[in-house]
């Protein structure tokens, strides 16, 4: 094996310490304000929801590759707790530039928690291509332009802080697709970008973990927690009756199919996430479920069949169809909503009020996938410099290559 | 492969599809109390526990079969998303008769994951052996006639409300019994019905996340919570212990069986369910959980040696012992609780009021064992018309005749 | 197979039953306080964090030996809910011994779940080496014995309750060491003491569960909680991410090894669980947290070469680094921090008695380190007695020993 792609081995640890380093002297220096949000109690069930869901659920569900188990869950727990303490970090900059005062709590966390999951998500698009330094400048890089997108949505689209955090889906799958439109295809003989029935069961054992704590995720945001609960809770189930029936139409003798089931399970209480708060009907949140996981198995012919070979694509979970197409989905239903429910109470002098609240969300939502795009698709060269090409195609899809298996 | 057994999937979906739009269109037209109830946030972990108990423990908990993992997860999350709807539907009917307003909340869906377990149970018994139309199918007349058992327990019985929802054990139990009655039994060379060390390892997971979840599960509807919380837990841990003590005494060769663990661990849980708010002394709730370890190993030698064979039942999970005789037990616990505990107070005047008691317990009880065995009989003759009769015997117990797992 | 090595089978059932009786018992003269403590709701979610932490994550932790699944979960959950059941029992006769009435809820339930982490932990040295006796016999002289450690703490060395508690790592880590060096070594040739990626997932999925729960089990005796939560957090968060680094580094060509992660990761809960709720600056915990990974993983190297060979000393899932070592750390970082702390704001008049502070931690660890390992040398030799003496080495590591699994 040539040293040169032995190197990342090397700058692993150093790039992990450096880090950490930063994070540690950061934490030394600052957050005055700890000991006061010490009794914010009622914030811990929630907070433990989303780190279970991410941490376990986001892990076991990426464990699709049938050689590929070490890496999906061990390199999801990495980027994970490391991204949190950036995301923390990033917060508190973004705080300082402010002027106010950041303060470290279990509250921050989970919004820390959320704004990783559009890491978890990109990670999911480049699963088994990427190797861990790729994969920590990703999210170094993804949290950074995250938050800098949130920024231009707060500040100059006034837009709600809840409802910025809450494009992490959008964010995340379409950085994730730009970058790895920039990652080699594997080679097409390939098999180990495959999965076996074993693999699938953990797949399902995180995909039951995370449909089963969405509703405490699509909560820790806005500030009407239960309808958010409620709304996001009849959505996902909906979408997970209307997943196994679509599945049966589009497969050809009328089977399952795990792998889409999986996608269109979760794709619900994605499309809620945007309205879930204040959507007053249930129906509306249960339709939102039904058309959600249409659009995931529907895009999943569309995507896998025709878009990713004319882009020369490779999206290895699917996260596109899983998360990509169901946020966007979740927008226009947001803006939509927000113009039936103002246009019912509004009168003619107020129509341009009416407008300009459509125009906003409409700004927010393309400028936060023009962002995705194009700093993906920046990442994704970056990422391929010769100094970070680590992984030949050859040992795509194999925890050998990381992991010490042969015992 | 004769079209006959492809029948059945082409009308999947579209029996989905229509109850799913039925559910939908009930929504659309009701639940006018929803926004009222939306403040009842602690429910809300409660909720949860009871949600991941039945989805991911009970999803797990039935994973004993070698080669129907995914079937044996995958449609016990298509039946309970699917049966929760049905349940609130069915709950919502029932209250419009007496005239009352229904509220949708999360109080009301944890309810309806109660009644769902009903249905869970029964698909233990015909586990691997019943297609997907039919338990859709299945899931809906059961759901209607616990409704039903319940309703006249209520109503003509008087019992509280909240121990009618318990007979959900008693009644899936010998619901799915009498249903398994009517299904074919696999030929003797079928060694597909067996598991393997990996898939009982899969069954354990479930069955941890069951014994952890079940506290929560039997303090859902009672009011005296903590109580009922605490003497479940006492119940399950002597249960647990006598369990690996009494498969220990019972194999020939001292062996312990993961199979009879797995049902005698549970069996505490199910026993205590009837009482579990209304003891207040902690050794009763460890001899009941005694009892009911005794009742699950013990009963798992009678039925499968004697019981089953004598009427040529196959029940694939054992429901029978693990959820039908440690029910029987709790019903004639509380019984004689009930005697026990007015006896010591009560007149010799009051003595009518105490045997009438004791009638009404007795009563309901008979009442649910009845309606169960003659419904689920009737369901299973249903069930095995031409129209639905879609699985061979030699596909039985096999993921490949519903799933695409040839990857 | 001599009938010498089936003798323990016909006596486990006999020391379960003689056991759960006498709890039983004890239960039924006892406990007068229980109804009066039945509202204390705000213990729940705590005590079944630490249930689930205790019961599933251990169990699954433990499981990394390929042919010792069953075991692992299986002893593992009997000797929790048999330890809890005997913990409550002692921690009883040592209220009574007081003269107070003790009371049982679910939060000395709670407290009860953190002293038999003794016993889990003392379970890993000797995994699949003792048999269900001993380790039956072992659940019963550590829990007595820790709770003389933790009466010595706290009456003549005044030290407060909820710190003894904490002392479970080190008693729990060096009991086992000095108990498996009683137990005869393996033969060199055997290879079921290792592990495969399959059994490693397993462990992987107990080990994040373990994870998520810990700040909830070092809060659940401390009275500040929420500092005790955010703490334990970050001290884990950092000891994550330093055990990806630092296995990567020490590994011969860079790879990551997934038995040291599983380790370095959950060190930092350990280490922390002293001060977690006294540390008021972030980085502190976060420091604690990266010297913990440290300590694991270099301490792993050093143990598993020169230490254990030394002494001819096997200690299958390695907890001497995972919990023993980080634990020492804990200490001493407890009393360095108690010095510093005290000694800011100490006048000269004061400095007696800042050295007796720091005298009363050093004196309480030594203690409990002493004691851990004298009755963990003796419950070895006594283990190891004829009578008890039944796992022949080439059975070693072997759930066909144990269990019915030829099916």
């Amino acid at each position: 094996m040539p040293s040169r792609y032995l190197s990342f081995r090397c700058s692993v640890p150093w790039l992990i310490l450096l880090l950490q380093a930063l994070l540690l002297l950061r934490s030394f220096f600052g957050f005055p304000g700890v000991s006061d949000t010490y009794s914010l109690s009622n914030s811990y069930p929630e907070f433990q929801d989303v780190n279970h869901m991410v941490i376990f659920g986001f892990g076991f569900f990426l464990m699709v590759l049938r050689r590929y188990g070490f890496s999906s869950t061990g390199f999801n727990f990495l980027l994970v707790v490391l991204g949190v303490q950036c995301s923390v970090l990033a917060e508190d900059l973004l705080v300082f530039f402010r002027g106010e005062q950041n303060e470290l709590g279990l509250e921050s966390l989970a919004r820390a928690f959320v704004s990783v999951t559009a890491v978890v998500i990109s990670t999911g698009a480049v699963l088994g291509r990427a190797n861990p330094v790729q994969l920590i400048v990703m999210t170094l890089v993804e949290l950074t332009f995250f938050s800098v997108s949130r920024y231009i949505n707060e500040t100059f689209l006034e837009v709600p802080e809840h409802l910025t955090g809450l494009h992490v889906y959008l964010f995340g799958a379409y950085f994730g697709l730009a970058l790895a439109s920039c990652f080699p295809e594997p080679p097409p003989g390939l098999d180990k970008n495959r999965s076996t029935p074993k693999s699938e069961l953990f797949s399902v054992l995180g995909t039951v973990f995370v449909w089963v704590f969405w509703p405490s995720f699509n909560s820790v945001l806005p500030s009407f927690k239960m309808q958010a609960v409620l709304n996001t809770y009849l959505a996902l189930a909906v979408s997970a009756v209307a997943a196994f029936m679509l599945s049966a139409l589009t497969s050809k003798d009328g089977k399952f199919r795990m792998a889409q089931i999986r996608s269109a399970v979760l794709a619900g209480g994605v499309t809620v996430s945007y309205t879930a708060e204040r959507i007053h009907q249930p129906w509306i949140a249960m339709l939102l479920g039904l058309l959600a996981s249409a659009t995931a198995i529907l895009g999943s012919h569309c995507v896998q069949r025709c878009f990713n070979p004319a882009l020369k694509l490779q999206d290895t979970s699917g996260v596109h169809f899983t998360f990509g197409l169901p946020a966007v989905l979740g927008a226009v239903a947001a803006v939509v909503l927000r113009v039936v429910e103002d246009g019912i109470d509004t009168r003619w002098n107020e129509l341009s009020r009416l407008g300009y609240d459509a125009f906003v969300y409409i700004g927010a939502f393309c400028q936060t996938i023009c962002t995705a795009l194009i700093t993906g698709l920046i990442t994704g060269l970056i990422l391929n410099i010769k100094l970070l090409k680590a992984v030949h195609v050859s040992k795509y899809f194999d925890d050998q290559f990381y992991w010490e298996v042969g015992f």
